[in-house]
């Protein structure tokens, strides 16, 4: 399941988001960004995300090509009440295994749904395939589950983030990316040959090039990412040094998180 | 390549947006709800979204997964001028052709470039694909490139804007997806059922529910989606009927654009 890299255990993720009115740009996805920064800071390298409709054989076809391939599988969307929620069904026939309501999580619904009857319809949200692990979700309680190393989350993104905050305590986690973020007053074209030579020394670090275009004039974030600090720090001086003999006009952007 | 659609023949896409620096949430990825939005107003469906590393064999994957599947592949991302940008290598891998400093793209470069030299670096820019059409970018004059039916286009969202806009003329387009969004002042698990019937019956309309949740209560928005107006009639219709039935408080809303 896990790719090993080359300089340390990588714990690696894909995310599935399921949803046809992403597709259709009726909605912005927020879960995505979000995911994203919250694996890199507890270690987890997202390396693929797919975006598929709420029909089940794509769910399906997914989640079996991703699963075999990274140490984790995320999938929000399609686990509410309605026709079109069919991710329940598609996970179950992924594993092949069976589907069928759930005690704790009709306990969890029940405990949560003062006021509101539970009817069959939001029964459905208890569906859960043989075998998962509950994810709590203390929002609406309807709740996510975990199957083998696939995480499935609603798509809400306030009840995504609380799931993934409830599912990331039992997860291995890597060392955490850290990165530096270097701000040059440079067009792309003049920095990269220097960048690809300092690329081609250092292959534990990635160096990331990202242009930029302020005040008429264009620039570029240079971004370098490890685990390991000392390496960091190695491409860091290179870094320093192509800017100085290139007389470039640079800047450390604040430590503000990014990777 | 088309998948035919049972009630029309639709044109359908897939995106490959490619960015390491969106999986590791340091970006926000703008062009999925750009393009989302703009192939659905010119009545193109886009089913699937990969977003993938800045790594050869996982753009060339992608691709060949994708581009049998579906009318058009759309990517964005990895054709700048340093040495992360593999996207253009991986496409002309992809298809089995070589890749050379093509005259059109030197030149189109040579125009806009005043003031800035065309360096090798530069010049890398201009490597496009044997067999490729170029694709105008009247921002910054590198252009993005078509072959078969994968159009490669910048990640910077400016840019990648004006080539959609440049390549659209030349891509076949679908029926228009027409949406209406009704808005129900009810949980989706009382909407569930009565939305399911009108499902089973109404097989040529896409209905989709959306959960809400303002002013500590639960609302569903339910969006109907069609080429055929006729047929939105007739779901629109029935979904009134249920509305009545069940007594619940209803409104359109805008003809917000939205699908």
């Amino acid at each position: 399941m896990n790719k090993p890299d080359s300089t340390t255990d990588t714990v690696t993720a894909a995310l599935i988001v399921i949803g046809e009115e992403i597709l259709s740009g009726r909605t912005r996805d927020e879960n995505i960004s979000h995911i994203a920064r919250y694996l890199t800071e507890i270690g987890i390298a997202l390396q693929e995300v797919r975006v598929v409709r709420d029909v089940e054989a794509e769910i399906v076809a997914a989640v079996n090509a991703l699963r075999p391939r990274y140490t984790y599988v995320f999938t929000t969307g399609g686990i509410g009440p309605t026709h079109d929620d069919v991710t329940t069904d598609a996970i179950a026939s992924a594993f092949g295994v069976g589907v069928e309501i759930d005690p704790r999580a009709v306990e969890a619904m029940r405990r949560g749904y003062s006021g509101l009857e539970l009817t069959p319809a939001r029964l459905r949200m208890a569906r859960i395939p043989y075998g998962a692990d509950l994810v709590d979700n203390p929002v609406s309680r309807a709740p996510g589950f975990m199957l083998g190393n696939v995480i499935v989350m609603a798509g809400i993104p306030r009840i995504m983030q609380v799931m993934l905050d409830a599912v990331a305590p039992r997860l291995k986690k890597g060392r955490p990316m850290r990165s530096r973020s270097i701000r040059i007053e440079a067009p792309e074209g003049d920095v990269a040959p220097g960048l690809a030579a300092i690329q081609a020394a250092h292959a534990d670090v990635q160096i990331g090039s990202y242009p930029f275009f302020e005040k008429s004039k264009l620039g570029t974030y240079v971004v370098l990412r490890s685990v390991d600090d000392a390496a960091l720090d190695r491409v860091h001086g290179a870094l320093s040094e192509l800017i100085a003999k290139e007389r470039f006009k640079a800047s450390e952007s604040e430590a503000d998180g990014k990777s």
